[in-house]
């Protein structure tokens, strides 16, 4: 799907005889598809901390290793988060981080209208203010020139919008990121950031991965009860029937499949890190949106914009 | 409602001449109400840190004050938080910490069938492993004796279930909760919590409050998203109307106004908050559920729990 609707050539990274295998099942004709064998792979149960030295022949590696040596422009992966980023910002294995990034952040888009980024979402459980001054100058950069959003609007999420709420290092961020050139507009809420009020929610990546899994946990409760509720009696399966093509749509308005994934801002290449439950759909708009990282010269702005910090 | 119901008598505290005026309109046959004057009254834009000193005869004040002198046996607020927090935590204007408690804290209590309390909700945004410890504690003595759960299950909410991941803080408190005597489960994800998986769940009050509002931001978005799609054509409007019945059960499932107001924990006395916009029903169960903390003693057995701790 990629290779046909981008035009680009694909490299494949991991069990070759696997991927052979499936490749043979498909319609291949006129596409450039490579595959690059991996003899090790990082799985969903590896602790980040041992697969750096522990698999060093893993899909990860190799593929990110591609983009280290220039024969891959990006690196798209659907596979354990924590073990890409490990691969990824170790600069004698991987890519290692750009220079001046103190810690390179995972950026998520919102799957409503908006599609705002929150950054951070986990790739750092800790941080510091002048952290999140920077996830919000990576953030700012991404969203301006691979969603070509103008003069991006940068909040910090918190638990009130008054200056006086929020922890210490809210607190400490604001004078940060009044002081940035950033196009700041303050402290807002979840419900705000949810309307739309920012194109970029800054936020520490524990709060951050809190966030996004509380709005995912409460849509699928929500979606859940609603299907037992209308199966409960015959007239409200009937009006549920009846009801479907609106369900559809709401379904696709919030289709996490259609942003993709998440890219991880920071590091010296492009790597988007999707869901580990994408579908084939889902990996390809994954692939779409290291593309515009590449074209639209994400990494490339981003050490640019920590130059002139 | 509530003094129908309950049979206790009542003391409502603020503006004499308005609460008069609106009892006039009542049936109050039978029921003991009693007005108490508060020439002052602290609204939503007031700072906590000003009213303390700012507004002595706050209807926050006078009323927490019934509690400090004995008058009263609990205080029930649909007030400014903050405010509330502020006056009932110092110990020269309100009741102060019981001995022995660091910091106080919200517990809410998801409107979902498990009722499962979180707690910090955005007392403390700045919190410390004992803090946390102590709202394991706290929490697990209010859910056993107001909701009658034996040996409720504790558990800390973090960005992952296994040991390795989380914030500092997590990761510092996980050999507090091991060693406490609590019936501590582990760490788990919203998704778990949301799923029943835990009766307690213990976070710090920035990202607790951000797990909170984010939950009502979703709920209220997706709820707004199916009535404009339901309501986008003809047949999908007339299923939706057929299946209102179901619509309404999904809304009863989750009506924040069942289950009342946070209870705040740690002070020397029982104090309910509710939510701002709580209609009548919401603080009729608010006051129900003060009546539970006095009548299961819940404030005596956090004072003896923290004694042993």
């Amino acid at each position: 799907m990629a290779a046909r609707e981008f035009g680009d050539a694909m490299i494949l990274v991991g069990d070759q005889k696997q991927i052979e295998a499936e490749l043979a099942n498909l319609d291949t004709a006129g596409l450039t598809i490579e595959v690059k064998h991996a003899s090790q792979k990082i799985v969903m149960t590896d602790k980040p901390s041992k697969v750096v030295k522990g698999k060093p022949d893993s899909s990860m590696h190799v593929g990110i290793n591609l983009v280290k040596t220039g024969e891959a422009d990006a690196f798209v992966t659907a596979g354990n988060t924590g073990g890409a980023l490990a691969v990824a910002m170790l600069r004698q294995v991987g890519l290692g981080r750009i220079r001046g990034v103190k810690r390179p952040a995972l950026g998520v888009i919102f799957p409503i209208e908006e599609r705002p980024l929150l950054i951070d979402n986990g790739a750092n459980a800790d941080c510091k203010p002048e952290y999140l001054l920077q996830f919000g100058i990576m953030g700012s950069l991404y969203v301006e020139r691979a969603l070509g959003i103008a003069n991006p609007r940068v909040a910090l999420i918190s638990n009130g919008e008054e200056e006086g709420k929020g922890s210490s290092l809210i607190k400490e961020t604001i004078p940060l990121m009044q002081a940035s050139g950033l196009n700041y507009i303050g402290n807002i809420e979840p419900k705000e950031f949810m309307n739309g009020a920012a194109d970029v929610g800054v936020i520490d990546g524990f709060a951050g991965n809190l966030i996004i899994k509380t709005a995912e946990a409460i849509a699928s409760y929500m979606n859940n009860i609603i299907k037992t509720e209308i199966k409960a009696s015959p007239l409200t399966t009937l009006g549920g029937l009846l009801a479907k093509p609106a369900f559809k749509r709401v379904g696709a308005r919030l289709d996490p499949d259609e942003v993709g994934g998440a890219p991880l801002l920071g590091v010296n290449g492009a790597v988007i890190v999707a869901h580990g439950r994408s579908n084939a759909y889902a990996v390809k708009q994954a692939i779409g949106q290291a593309r515009m990282i590449v074209e639209k010269k994400v990494v490339e702005a981003i050490k640019e914009g920590l130059r002139t910090e």
